[in-house]
């Protein structure tokens, strides 16, 4: 198990332009090979800042990877602050001018050698492979720790990590214990209910099992213990740990034992039933069929969605009546109701689920403000629909109304 | 104009279980008061790392804040880490009490004195509000700097800031030079061709005027620069700017002059000329809907989206020919075709969108491999489609698929 320091380099991260996407995957991959994230420097392109870091992650950790600087413009710098910092001068490689040619070859172009410098690296450095972008990564074994380049595109990221470093860690780091995780997943109960008045020796009791994590997120809580145990205590480990959760008076707020998302939970349970489903969204804008959309093997289950943010599309497309928008609105019971109703036919599916609201910042009123939404289900046996009310801005809201639309399918779902 | 350090604190940021939201955020509002971000730290529930990360923070900013460790649990540490590294006792405080008592007030519950440690502070440090959530932050003066804890979650986080942190950072660093930027933003170019084929010269002509920098992303790059001036220079250094760009061979590549998003421009443009629009989506699962409506003001011009997962909605709602599905497959320039067709009738918009392809991982073939998608348009006077082909893992081919037919519209907002 090695510890892993990552130096995320870039003025465009700090002044707000992009936000920095890395470091999940980073955290992911590197936790599913049994190796640590130590921590993350986000720096800007600063020479300075670059030593100091450089400087603290080679102190605290075995592997430091940098992100970012490596394209073919005057701002991307990482290459020559290694060489500086190392004290490695350049010269060509014919290695990497090898790659890179080959880089450029897959992708149907042809590498300039006199206008380029992706093959010129600092001594003792080696140029790595980047499936889907053009500027190779480097790799420089310093004393006993590895330091590596890598693009700051996402894409380029991943596939390099996965690729070409992650084998080159395994190979110097082999793992000898293995990390664990326990996780119960909780909703509609706040995190200091949760440990406080419901089972205040809840925290203590999973405690003696490994250290216990208390996540708050925006539909619940997720409360997790990491296991440091062999294969063979495993298994009994988490069954015990089942047990006590399950005989705690939160058990009846507990979604899943595991850490799936709400879509993948939705997808995997509908399959099993062999329940087909769709949404009626106004509020939410595509964003619930988005959510279940992301999931692989969706299309098993789901059907599709009306996205009905007119509220012509709403009557022409989900049969919701010219009357029940006049007199109720179209963010109400009523109408989320009938859009349940008219999308389930329409769609001709066992579950609709269906969201009207007001994510705002206009469009609120004192009866019904920003925040209000009305959400709805429909199955062959029942239908029936509720206003709810959430705080936030324009983002939030409609997170927290696809979330709750999300909810509401689980439950249909577990009772079908 | 401060600096500012961010130290964002929490196991869960660095295993992978959920990403880091608040920099962005932070970066964003920072800068828009002209204060800069100077470093992030991600680093996990650890003493020894908090004093080292503290310390570096404090060497090289003029203001700390700490996000995460605020809560009720056991896990959260942070006051008693800030306690101890500044080395002040903990004891009660009336003013943090009162406040305390009025943020459970404000959300119809009761505080717990006994229970809870909320009105427990470090000699010195005062209690922040919190709007949205319970756990108050610190504030706390160390010799001139400014130094912050606040929630982790990030809808607290947002509103404390803007709220309770930024009042008090600007009281103390008023702002005397500001920050401008310029921004090219451009698509179908790859960056090496920008400033080494099409205007070798470009970089350096900008950077007579401020820092250059270029960021590539998923469906372009954009060119900035960063403008040191007063509000009186300002106007002529942006049209200088502009025309460089202009009378450059890159200027058929540029979208847009400034930062608004993809979908923010074609809300506006729309908008400007009074056409509404639709979708037909079957790869894209409603992210195209999603990305628009998460626009405020979206609704003036978005009519709907039908998300026609199914080739059965393909049929039913969007009047695609059976034939065209046996003959063709969904993943067609016929199908696509037919889909804008049917979409723009069903839900009688001047512009309608489909998207149908393979986002994989399974579902691809020799002929149409995964990462194939067909993009069709209709308006009142042509209509048309054509097949692309992509690369990447699902949630990049997904929004890769999505972009591509946002880009398609606002070309044909243009044209209309």
């Amino acid at each position: 198990m090695a510890k892993i320091d990552f130096i995320v380099i870039g003025d465009e991260l700090l002044n707000g332009k992009i936000s920095e996407r890395n470091t999940a995957e980073l955290a992911k991959m590197a936790r599913q090979c049994h190796h640590t994230l130590n921590q993350v420097h986000i720096i800007g392109d600063n020479e300075n800042q670059f030593n100091v870091s450089m400087k603290q992650a080679l102190k605290q950790a075995d592997i430091v990877i940098t992100s970012g600087g490596l394209g073919p413009t005057q701002d991307d710098q990482t290459k020559n602050m290694l060489s500086n910092y190392f004290k490695k001068s350049q010269s060509e490689s014919k290695e990497a001018l090898k790659l890179v040619k080959e880089i450029y070859q897959s992708k149907e172009r042809e590498y300039d050698e006199k206008n380029f410098h992706y093959h010129i690296l600092p001594k003792d450095f080696i140029a790595l492979d980047n499936k889907t972008g053009f500027a190779p990564g480097l790799f420089f074994e310093y004393e006993n720790q590895l330091v590596f380049a890598t693009p700051g595109v996402p894409h380029e990221f991943n596939k390099m990590f996965e690729l070409e470093i992650l084998p080159l860690i395994n190979k110097k780091f082999s793992s000898e214990t293995e990390l664990f995780n326990f996780t119960a997943r909780t909703w509609k109960v706040p995190e200091s209910k949760i440990f406080e008045e419901l089972d205040p020796t809840l925290w203590d009791k999973l405690a003696s099992f490994g250290k216990v994590t208390s996540l708050p997120h925006i539909f619940g809580v997720d409360i997790g213990v990491s296991l440091d145990t062999d294969k063979i205590n495993l298994a009994k480990s988490q069954e015990a740990l089942k047990r006590i959760i399950e005989s705690s008076p939160i058990a009846e707020y507990v979604w899943q034992f595991g850490s799936k998302s709400l879509a993948q939970v939705i997808v995997d349970e509908a399959s099993e039933k062999g329940l087909t489903l769709g949404f009626s969204e106004s509020c939410t804008g595509g964003l619930c069929a988005s959510m279940i959309t992301d999931i692989s093997g969706s299309s098993k289950v789901f059907w599709g969605s009306v996205v009905s943010y007119a509220n012509e599309v709403k009557v022409k497309s989900l049969n919701v009546s010219e009357e029940t928008l006049k007199t109720h609105g179209a963010v109400s019971e009523q109408t989320a109701l009938e859009m349940a109703i008219g999308v389930r036919a329409h769609l001709a599916v066992d579950i609709a689920i269906s969201t009207t609201g007001i994510a705002g910042p206009s469009g609120g009123s004192e009866k019904k403000p920003v925040g209000t939404v009305g959400i709805g289900f429909a199955t062959k046996d029942s239908s029936s629909s509720k206003l709810y009310y959430f705080k936030g801005d324009r983002e939030l809201l409609k997170q927290r109304f696809a979330n709750k639309a999300l909810i509401t399918l689980l439950e249909i779902i577990r009772k079908s």
